[in-house]
């Protein structure tokens, strides 16, 4: 056993602990996120109806909630500073820092934003397009993080949380439009189609999380959806169904929605808090069992250098390994390969290393496919409202109808769109 | 302004940066394990003619070619030491690491190889099988080089150069087969088809190259192609084609096809060295670029902490950004927002380099497509030999006769065989 060799077997599974650490981090930024996104939708929700009802409604609730707001920033502000710009270790993924940066130029201004609505000085849609736009900023956050993951549970369990809050978002918008419209009494048929979409838009994303949600976590969400909240919204969404081009306010029935609605959202609040323990449960076990892989090599290494070199298997022997077409020997399946006395050798170590390692690449795979989906639709719908002038409403409906009409999935035509829009390189 | 935002403005170029500084590393050991893999080919042919000739041909050549082979040993061992056991930063890659440690464990029983060659104590088969074991795990250190580039067109020159080295790869493995086959006589039927497969993998790696390849680099190759060695290799092909099942011994004509086999694998090395040294500009100059980024954006934030705070455009109503559905405005084209005077604001900065930092990541898309399917291919085979016991050949003209059959790409055969026969997740 030559010693660089045995270093780099060391090197592999530190790199591996550094890379986990890291992701233990960035899950904890996650956290936090989630924590913050979760209180600026609450934010949003209560400026929307402060702002409709000039000033008259939800005065005192936007105040504690600007308390509650500004305490999960602070939080997530300070796990930022030590994270990133404190740490020893400088983060290698511009994509995040990027991400981070622009979620951040926004909260920077919600200051201003707050104090036009205390003075009554933006529209409800003013601003509640600008409470979205900051979320979306930090959503995207979330799913870069859920891109840098080198473990696949743990990527799984990034994509679930994310399309939990993606889930959770659309159920947001649906809110305050809907609230907006049965207050106003503007229950144009436009924003009856609005609502569907936005009804549909969570169907999409709440699949996506089921498909990577633990079994437990799906039974959750299950409850969550046959709970009386969601049931009453259920009745509702059908009654604005047919209320559709009609022009009666009904402030009333505003509030019940409003209030169906936001039990609904709580109770994925919830359910987003227990993903996010578990998530850190995930990691922190995680990078224990590979510290204590770690430990297991060295001491394995240890008691191989006291031994005379074996003349075992080698790379340039195993006939398990690829090289040459047409080789003769027939491969020996693995786990039956002759077992070095009286210690197995270097070379097992290292091929069990090396199936590990390739067998945890190919697990992120699947993890993968749904955060390249999800970016693919994000890029095919930011490029349509660029160069086909849409609002990202009409990108996403264009998008979904596409699909619907060449019976395939909304990712293969974002795809599509990406591949004819794409800016052409020189 | 705040402070930590443009913090992070620059910390997310200092990453791009690192990481291009990383991947101007990785090219360099990349050229370097190139250099290796061509004399390590050079080696394994001649210690071929050396062994079936029973030591009467070839022992001062295979001297010579142990001086250089072990010259290029030398050269990649240090730059791997100086990159990952000396560096200040660790490197934060398993699979490279793991990668290069197994390629290394064959290395470290190189010498044992040697001298069995040397005393005739090993066939033909058994030395060309070893080295070809070796040769791979070196390629497949590139192949994950290439996957952890960060840049476009870096990732681009990687695939490649991979599948350069591998078009070679698989003429040398040829050129073995077809020099014993002629030399011995023994131009079997399973011989004939198997130099048939080879060639087949020879165009479908070439294929690859040329669609990653330069114009430039895209000429070369067909200059080689139509080069006297690869047009005389030709004809030879066709009359082993002729000779199948035929048992006599042609020793002249195997060294003639061994000759001309010879000539058109180094015509191919010329442009493996061109195309590595190509790659070395390339990566300098990209990051020579990134870091003339940054202190554009250092003096620009300077200038602009020299200003009055600006109320100009921010995430917050910055309609181009995605946020809500069904918002009012319309988005306006990018480029067109309106100008801060007298100096670009902060937000234009930040949304200059996210946009760039999108595209860079949305163009490395294409390429990782050929590296995921590459090793969708190198996965499939391997699970086909380790659970259906074929040999490598075997496991790969499955692949390629299915494709063939439901007239679809190997790798779609690929992922379905892998989706099959993958270990069940516990």
């Amino acid at each position: 056993m030559n010693h660089p060799t045995a270093q780099f077997l060391l090197a592999a599974k530190q790199a591996e602990i550094k890379a986990l650490q890291q992701l233990s981090e960035t899950c904890l930024l996650v956290t936090r996120i989630s924590e913050l996104v979760h209180q600026l939708q609450r934010e949003r929700g209560i400026s929307n109806i402060f702002l409709a009802s000039g000033s008259e409604l939800f005065a005192l609730q936007r105040q504690q909630q600007l308390v509650h707001s500004t305490k999960a920033e602070q939080q997530l502000r300070s796990q930022l500073t030590a994270q990133y710009l404190q740490a020893t270790e400088s983060c290698n993924s511009s994509r995040l820092l990027s991400g981070v940066c622009l979620a951040l130029q926004g909260m920077d201004h919600l200051a201003e934003l707050r104090e036009q609505v205390g003075k009554q000085q933006c529209t409800a849609l003013q601003s509640t397009e600008a409470y979205s736009r900051l979320i979306a900023a930090w959503l995207a956050v979330v799913l870069e993080s859920a891109d840098l993951s080198c473990d696949a549970a743990i990527s799984r369990q990034l994509v679930a949380l994310f399309n939990l809050l993606q889930t959770k978002e659309y159920a947001g918008q649906e809110r305050a439009w809907g609230a907006m419209g049965l207050a106003s009494g503007q229950l144009s048929t436009e924003l009856a189609e609005r609502l569907l979409l936005l009804q549909q838009a969570q169907q999409h994303s709440s699949a996506v999380f089921l498909e990577f949600a633990t079994t437990e976590q799906q039974q959750q969400w299950h409850l969550l959806e046959q709970a009386t909240a969601a049931k009453q919204q259920q009745q509702l969404r059908a009654m604005i169904r047919q209320l559709a081009g009609t022009k009666a306010p009904v402030p009333a029935v505003s509030d019940l929605w409003y209030q169906f609605a936001t039990e609904r959202m709580d109770a994925m609040h919830l359910l987003q808090a227990e993903l996010t323990a578990q998530l850190q449960q995930l990691t922190s076990a995680t990078v224990d069992a590979a510290q204590q892989q770690l430990q297991h090599h060295q001491s394995k290494l240890t008691e191989l250098a006291g031994l005379p070199a074996s003349s075992g298997l080698t790379l340039l022997i195993d006939s398990s390994m690829p090289g040459l077409y047409g080789a003769s020997v027939l491969p020996q399946p693995v786990g039956e390969q002759s077992v070095q006395a009286p210690s197995r050798s270097f070379y097992q170590l290292l091929s069990e290393q090396s199936q590990h390692i390739r067998q945890m690449h190919a697990e992120l795979t699947d993890a993968r496919r749904a955060i390249t989906e999800q970016k693919l639709i994000d890029r095919a719908k930011l490029l349509l409202m660029q160069y086909k002038k849409l609002t990202e409403e009409q990108a996403y409906r264009q998008l979904q109808q596409s699909a619907m009409k060449q019976q395939c999935r909304i990712a293969e035509i974002a795809d599509a769109v990406v591949k004819a829009l794409k800016p052409v390189n020189t």
